[in-house]
């Protein structure tokens, strides 16, 4: 079944922020019982509103069956270089292993090459080594460390 | 002397740059020579132009002595939290060990904080390990992995 994707209407929503809940780390943070709470909404329409982000979703016969957003970042280093920004990948869990995320990372870096992006980046939390190892295979190089700090 | 901060105009583009180009990997992918490649203006014009970038100077004694930008990237995932980035954070060679990262960063985190960020982030070239040391003595937790692709 041919996996496409597109960005996010309002109503992909639930199906976004199931898929957030889903996973390991992000059980603990997400809240996806209906109705939505209020601040995925307003949070959605903002990333709708902003050229230099989008909400994307892999569909699959119909279903939302993955998630993430790109940011586009310009920046005055490497002589006025943007960079594209993957943040939040999900697969569905019952898919996982038939190569969707590996669509979706393929895609994501083709949407920032089209924007003149010089570079893509993205972060991954250390407790995730398949995902390293899922990159590495991608040719992605783990040249950064990543530090977080929650206000 | 006290340090300040603010946002970069124009006239402060070509000490960005130096503070960009004096870097040891910075060395290899920036120009500073005058007059400055145009890229450099047109780059600076974007970001000055977005309200989610913010290209700061750090003043000491009305010189230029260091450097970042601050980008507010809005996100589904945390109930809806904004994130705020720090990138290209940059001081002059002849001021460090003075504390003036330090004072940049605790500056930066504020200007998240006040914009309602929940989260502050950050990568780091995994050779600058003095970097990694700094960050986490400030408080932030070295969680991630950072992988980069260039185009």
């Amino acid at each position: 079944m041919p996996i496409t994707f597109r960005d996010a209407t309002k109503a992909d929503l639930p199906a976004i922020v199931t898929l957030l809940a889903e996973d390991t780390l992000g059980e603990r943070r997400e809240d996806p019982s209906l109705p939505l709470d209020p601040t995925y909404e307003r949070a959605f329409q903002i990333i709708a509103a902003n050229p230099d982000q989008r909400q994307i979703v892999a569909e699959r016969d119909g279903a939302v069956v993955g998630t993430m957003q790109l940011t586009f970042i310009p920046g005055i280093a490497f002589k006025g270089a943007w960079r594209g920004q993957i943040e939040a990948v999900r697969v569905a869990g019952w898919l996982r292993g038939e190569g969707i995320g590996g669509q979706m990372i393929a895609w994501a870096v083709e949407q920032c090459r089209a924007r003149g992006c010089r570079m893509v980046q993205l972060t991954s939390d250390k407790s995730r080594g398949a995902a390293h190892r899922f990159y590495e295979r991608l040719g992605w190089t783990r040249s950064h460390e990543g530090f977080k700090l929650k206000l």
